[in-house]
Parts: C-alpha cells; structure tokens; sequence
C-alpha cells in the first residue's frame, strides 16, 4: 500500500516547481518505462500492480513496488492509468560545444504545447539530431505530457533550457548558419541547406521572438500547394517538413 | 436565455449517433466560425456573448443567439469555451472521380485519433489535396476535437467515409499508384513519386490493414537518419513528411 505521504510526494511531481526542487519527473507506461530502463536514465522507484511485460533485470529488486490498481489511479497524471509509473532522476549534460559545432540542432522558442513540444523531440530523434536548445519560458521537458508524447525519444536527445540571447551571442561560430522560419522566407525546397548550424523553431501563434532576429543568417519558409489560402501549419508538422529537407540530401 | 431542451440538444451534438441522425455539428471560436462563414457549409445558429470579431455579415441576423456566458459553458465541448459557438450544417459532397483520377488523394485507414486526424486533414489543405478517402472506422469528421484540430481545411477538403475494399476496387485506374507506407518500402527520398493517385495512411499502431495490401502497386518508406533505434514517428508528422516529398519537385 502507498502512504498518504508518498501519494503526496508523487502528486507533487506534476507541477513544474516541485519538479525542479526534487529533480525527479514522473515516467508512465510500461513501453516508455522499459526505454528509459534500457538508457542512461535512473529510475527511483518503479510501481506497478505486476511486472510481467517489465525488463526487470535492469533494475534493482528494491526499487519495485508492487502496488494496487486503487492506489495506481491516485498517483497516475493520465485519464486512465498505463499499468505502471516510475519516478525517474532528472540526467544532467552539460553542452557539448564540438559537438553543437559539426551538427544541426534545434533551437525552441516559447513553444507552449506540451504534445507539440513532445512531438518535435521525437522527430529530432528520428532525424538523428542530438541537442535541442530551448528559450526558458518554453513549456517544461518533464511535464508529464511532454514526456508521454516523446514516446522515449527523450532518452535520446538532449535538451537543455538557456537564455536564447545569451546562448546564441556565445555560440554565434564563424560559417554557421542560424534558420528561421518566416512567411517572406526563402523556398525551402530551392535553397541550399547546410546541415551544421541551428533551426529556430518560434512559437505556435506569435513565432520567433523579435530578440531573436538579428542572429538569424538565413530566412526559410515552406510554400503552401494549395490555390487557396491556408492559415498555417502545425508548429510540430512545420519541424517534420523542414527537417526532412534538410535531411533527405 | 438558452432552453433546456437547446441546451441538451446542442450536447447531444457531441455524440456521432445522434450527429448523423441531425446532420449537424459543433464548431467553436471566432477565428474557426469566420472560416466556416466564409466557406460554402451553411450555419445554422451561432451562440455567443458578443459579435464583435464575428464576420456578421455573412449571415442571417435571425440565426445570431446572442448568450451569457453561463449558458456558453454549459454547451462547449472545450475545456476553456472559445466566445462562440456555432451549428453547422454537414456538407454533403458527391465523389468526383475525374477530379480524383487526376490528382493524388489520401486514403485514410482506421486513424483513431482526433488530433492525428483534424492534423492530416490540416496538412492534405496546405498541399492543396482536394479528396480524403476514409475507412469507415476512421474517427468521425464531426467529433469536435477533429473539427478544432482543422483550423478551418475541413472547408477547403472533401472528406468521404467508405468501404475501402469496395472503393479501391472501383477506382483502380490503370497507371495510377497506390502508396503504402511500410517499414521495408522503398526510400521515399530515393523514389519516383507521382502526382496522381492515393497514399494510404495507416492505423496509429497497427499501420495499414491486411485486406488493403493487395491494391498497393508501391511500397514507400521514410528512413530514420538516427544511429540508435528509433520507434517511429506521429502518423500525422510521418503524412506530413510523405506530402511534402511528392509536392517538393
């Protein structure tokens, strides 16, 4: 049986500043469970009402917790529980400037959704992009549905939280290139992507903060094919598109 | 002041049964219902606490129910109510198969998912994809969460509910491809791709059903560019990634 106390304790893991006082976040479902179990993440305590489908064997016995469906509901954070929840340690890494150096990463700025934000990790991740950068007050990582909607990609890459102006002052490297995207941008299936540098992907209805603007080398956009007028895309779709292209070559 | 008997039919609204019965459906705030006045569907009543942002003059001033905002929560089917709401008179479309043998089409098979769903419907608009073919366990158009997910494309694309076996029996055109994302396709980067014909889009989980394999003349595939296992991608992400690979050229 859960105490009243830990009950409290894993409940308080669902809001940001607890969150970032404890640093531990919440882990829900038994295939992103077995992901961070097959990873560099460590796992505090993993509760389950049976460990059947659960890669046990790399996790000390004392950290499971055989709990009951009734108590599962109470810590769960979803609509319905996914059979098993695991309080999972907060990695640290620090930027690896070489490595921000020879590749293309992402920058985030002030994207609020939480899926949207889920969703562009695990297109980085397939993509093979190994550092997302993002502005401060972009939507948490470890929100519980930022977490479920990487479906384990955030295992896999790494992101870290900056002051965006600063960061970017500092890393500004000689030939390389900062993209954003903007309605007056260049075609992005004519220009030349280079795949060292960052994207800037701004936020879902105001786009890339005005700050920003002065570190961008090369303004990009993805032309609609429709004969009539389409508001927009999805921030997460837009990402999907440009990463393709820069890819596919 | 909003009757009882409104009130509960407006709410029955949220139920396909009873939506397919009425022929009607539930669309919410302002920048959504000026996408719907300015299109060809037709509204039936329009509920909110003011017309200021509303584009009132392309409709009949007998069908604006001016409310309070107390009885606009008791009829959303948000979280938060977005100012107005409106009924809308489902389309009724015919196949036009001409249109459909010169174009290329999505075929949509069991997507479950409100959100994947109003996004694809998003993204065939913006690639000016003028017809989706849906099985007929595909979530339903009208659910409110897919309607809100469109930002407005469900003006702009003919969507149709049908026997997929049936229809890709009748409309298989000579020289028209049928494309079928599977995991051993061929590199979509690395394909011819042709402007007419239909991509299927598969199930969340379960990708493209058994009973469809035989229509498909092309196996397409989109490579991960990771050097790790990466699951997979959002359907609505990995559409978004094959439209803009058959748009591109």
């Amino acid at each position: 049986m859960l105490s009243k106390n830990k009950i409290k304790y894993i409940n308080s893991l669902k809001i940001k500043k607890f969150r970032k006082k404890e640093k531990f976040f919440i882990v829900e479902g038994i295939k992103l469970i077995n992901e961070i179990l097959n990873s560099s993440f460590s796992i505090e305590s993993l509760f389950s009402i049976n460990f059947e489908k659960i890669d046990v064997k790399k996790i000390e016995l004392y950290k499971l917790k055989k709990i009951q469906e009734k108590d599962l509901k109470k810590i769960t954070s979803l609509k319905n529980h996914q059979k098993a929840l695991a309080i999972v340690k907060m990695p640290e890494f620090n930027i690896n400037e070489n490595e921000i150096k020879n590749n293309l990463s992402l920058i985030i700025d002030n994207v609020q959704d939480a899926g949207n934000f889920g969703t562009i990790i695990r297109i980085a991740d397939w993509f093979g992009i190994k550092n997302i950068i993002c502005s401060e007050n972009t939507v948490d990582l470890y929100n519980p549905k930022v977490v479920q909607a990487t479906m384990g990609s955030i295992t896999r890459v790494k992101i870290f939280y900056e002051n965006l102006e600063l960061f970017l002052k500092k890393n500004f490297f000689k030939d390389f290139n900062i993209y954003g995207t903007f309605l007056d941008g260049k075609n992005i299936y004519k220009e030349k992507l280079d795949k060292k540098g960052f994207i800037i992907i701004g936020n879902e209805g105001k786009g890339i903060s005005k700050e920003l603007y002065k570190f961008i080398t090369k303004k990009i956009s993805i032309p609609s094919f429709s004969d009539k007028k389409v508001e927009s895309l999805n921030v997460s779709v837009a990402t999907a598109i440009i990463c393709s292209e820069f890819f596919r070559k």
